[in-house]
C-alpha cells in the first residue's frame, strides 16, 4: 500500500510500505477514508527530532475510516463499521482509562510516536492507505450512521484530534453563559476552540492570532470578536479590547492554543484574578513557558489542560454534530489525494495565505 | 502604644510607636488581645526586602481583637466587637469582593506592606496593642460569642492567615472523600492543611516535612502518614511511600504549602495524571518555580492557588471551630508577652526544635 513517511526535517515522500497486518489479538485493521494534516504533525516537518520521532516511520494520527479486519479478541467494532480513532489509543481497560485518562493509559501512545506507546507490534501513522489499530476495543469510536457515509468525513475527522482538543480545553475551563473567554491562536484548534466556547454560552469570545483569513473563519465558526495580534501593540490591543469588554477585569477564561513560552505568560497576565488559563497547544515542547509566577500567586490564576483525552468527548460531540450546531469542517482548507501529500504539508508549513488545515483521501 | 517595628533583615524591636487614630470614615481601631507571627513575617525577616518590607514599618497581619473605635460610617462592626481580620484586607464593595476573590480587591491591601495596598492613610501592622484597620466593613470578620473570649485567641487567631489559608488550598483542590493527599511542608500551614484534609473525607493524608516535632504534630491533626524527607533519598520516599497507598498512581491532590523552586517541581511530578497541584506557599517569591512543563502538559496537571481570600471562608470555618472538628491552636508553640517578640521571631527563624509558630499578648 502506499503510505506517508517522514524522512527527515521538512522531507516528507508517499512510498509504497507494506500493509498493515494483525499483529495480537486486540487489534483491528482499518481502511482509511480520509486523514487529516495536524499542527502537530508540522511541529515534527519543521522541527523533526525535537518531537522525537524517528525517520522511517510514518506520520498521521487523524483518520476516519472502515474496519476490514479485527484481531480475535476485539467485541466493540467488527470488519464494516465505519470509525474514528482518538490520536492516542488506549487500553480501555486500566484505572485511567476508567477515569475517562486516556492519554495517562498504561498502554497507550500516539500513532506513528514510537516514544509513546508500549503496546505490541509496529503502531504507524495514518496518512496512508490502511492502518493497524491496536487495543481496536479501548481506541476506537464507531461514527454514529447520520455520519457514516464518506461524505461527512470533514466533519467526522477533528474529532480525533483538533475538535476533540478544543473540547477538552473549553470544557475543563469552567466556562459558565454569560463570561468572557479569550483564545489565543488561529490555527485548527483555537478556531475550534471559539467555536466549541459559544456552546457554554460565552457572551465574548475574543479569538486572537496573525492571520487575517483564519480570523475570518474564527468569526464564521462563532468568535464575537478577533484581534490580528501582528505587530509590537498586538497584545497590548488584544488587552484593551478585553478590558473594555469586561469592564477592565479581564476574561474569566483564557484558552491557549499555542503554548508558546510567550503566549502562556501573556494569559496569566490578560486573565481575570481567579480565572483559569486552560492550554493545549504543542509549542510547550518548543521552549519553557515563561510564566510570571508572582503574578500567577497574586492573582490565583488556575493553570489547566494538557494532552487532551479526545475519546472522552467523541460521545459529547456525535449529538452536536449531527444537529449541526458543530461543524469543524470549515477548518479543512485543503482536500489533496494523498499522494499530493507533500504539498499540503508544504502549505500549512509555509503558512501559505488561504491556509489552514489539509486532509488527505487515499 | 507599643509596637514590633522591622528594622533591618534580621531585626525587629518592640518600640513606642504612635496611637493609630480614625483616618477614613470607614475605619476602625482595634485593640489587639492576640497577634501571630506568619511564616511569611519570617519570609521578611530572613530575606528583607526581597518581600518588599520598608524598614521602619510595623509587622503583623494576624490579630484577634476588640473594636475600641469606628468611623462614622462603619455599620457592620462596633465598639466592643470581638473581631478578626483576615491578613488582606477588602473593601467588601469591589466586583471582586462581590465573588469573593478578596486578595484582588481593588482597594485592598496586607497590613503593613506598604507596596499591596491604595486605601487611604497609613496601614500598620497588628504585632501591637492598637491597630488601625482600613475599610472596616469589609475586613473585619466578628468572632461569634462561643469564641469571643480572649481565651479563645489561639483558636480564633489562625482564621486570619493559616487556617484560611489552609482552607483555601485544600477547598480549591477538588478533593473527594476517599482520595490520596500529599501535603508538602510542616509549618503551620502544611499542619493544618493535612488537619482540613481530613473534612474532605481524604483517605490518606501524607504529610511530608524535614522536623520530625512537627511531623509529630501534624499525626495529632489527622495526617495519616508522615515522612521527614530529609536527605538525598527524601522525595524518593516520599513518592514510594506515596505509589503504595495508591497503586501506583500517586495522590489526587499534592498542597505545596512550601512553593520553592523545587517543590512545585516535585508535585508535578508526585501526582497523579489528570491530578491537581494546589500551592499556597510564600517561597514562589524567593525563585521561580522550576515546573517541568512537558510532564505537566502530558500529565494533564491542574496548578492552582495563590494569595488565599480568608475571609472568604471565616464563615464555614466558624462552626467546624465551634464544634471542636477543627482546632488550630497546636500550631502555636510560643505565647510570648508582645515586648519577646523578637525572641519568637528568632524561634521561628532558626526552626528551633519545638518551635513552629508563636503568638503575642499585647
Amino acid at each position: 500500500m502506499r503510505g506517508l513517511v517522514y524522512k527527515a526535517q521538512g522531507v516528507v515522500g508517499v512510498e509504497e510500505v507494506p500493509d498493515p497486518a494483525i499483529a495480537e489479538p486486540t487489534d483491528a485493521i482499518v481502511r482509511v477514508t480520509k486523514a487529516g494534516i495536524c499542527g502537530s504533525d508540522m511541529h515534527i516537518y519543521n522541527h523533526g527530532d525535537a518531537f522525537g520521532f524517528s525517520p522511517g516511520c510514518r506520520l498521521g494520527h487523524e483518520f476516519v475510516g472502515v474496519v476490514e479486519e479485527v484481531g480475535s479478541e476485539v467485541r466493540r467494532v467488527q470488519p464494516g463499521d465505519k470509525v474514528v480513532s482518538p490520536f492516542w489509543f488506549s487500553c480501555g481497560r486500566c484505572a485511567e482509562c476508567h477515569l475517562g485518562h486516556f492519554t495517562s493509559c498504561v498502554k497507550g501512545g500516539c500513532y506513528g510516536f514510537q516514544a509513546f506507546w508500549s503496546a505490541g507490534g509496529d503502531v504507524q501513522g495514518g496518512q496512508s492507505e490502511m492502518i493497524r489499530v491496536p487495543m481496536a476495543d479501548g481506541s476506537l469510536d464507531v461514527v454514529p450512521e447520520a455520519l457514516a457515509d464518506d461524505s461527512h468525513d470533514t466533519t467526522v475527522l477533528p474529532v480525533a484530534d483538533v475538535l476533540g482538543t478544543a473540547y477538552h480545553a473549553v470544557s475543563g475551563a469552567g466556562i459558565r453563559p454569560g463570561d468572557s473567554v479569550m483564545v489565543v491562536g488561529d490555527g485548527a484548534v483555537g478556531l475550534l476552540a471559539a467555536h466549541v466556547a459559544g456552546l457554554f454560552g460565552a457572551a465574548n469570545v475574543v479569538l486572537t492570532g496573525h492571520h487575517a483569513d483564519r480570523l475570518a473563519v474564527g468569526e464564521r465558526l462563532g468568535a464575537t470578536h478577533v484581534v490580528d495580534t501582528t505587530g509590537e501593540d498586538g497584545a497590548e490591543r488584544a488587552t484593551a479590547l478585553l478590558a473594555e469588554l469586561t469592564e477592565g477585569r479581564g476574561p474569566e477564561v483564557v484558552i491557549d492554543a499555542v503554548s508558546s513560552a510567550d503566549s502562556i505568560a501573556q494569559a496569566v497576565r490578560d486573565v481575570r484574578p481567579y480565572g483559569t488559563v486552560s492550554w493545549v497547544g504543542m509549542e510547550v515542547f518548543l521552549g519553557a513557558p515563561q510564566v510570571p509566577w508572582d503574578v500567577a500567586f497574586l492573582r490565583n490564576v488556575t493553570i489547566k489542560g494538557g494532552v487532551a483525552p479526545t475519546h472522552a468527548y467523541a460521545r459529547s460531540l456525535w449529538p452536536l454534530l449531527i444537529q449541526g450546531r458543530l461543524d469543524p469542517s470549515p477548518v479543512f482548507t485543503h482536500d489533496l489525494p494523498l499522494a499530493d501529500a507533500p504539498d499540503g504539508y508544504a502549505a500549512m508549513a509555509t503558512r501559505a495565505k488561504g491556509s489552514i488545515k489539509a486532509c488527505l483521501t487515499p
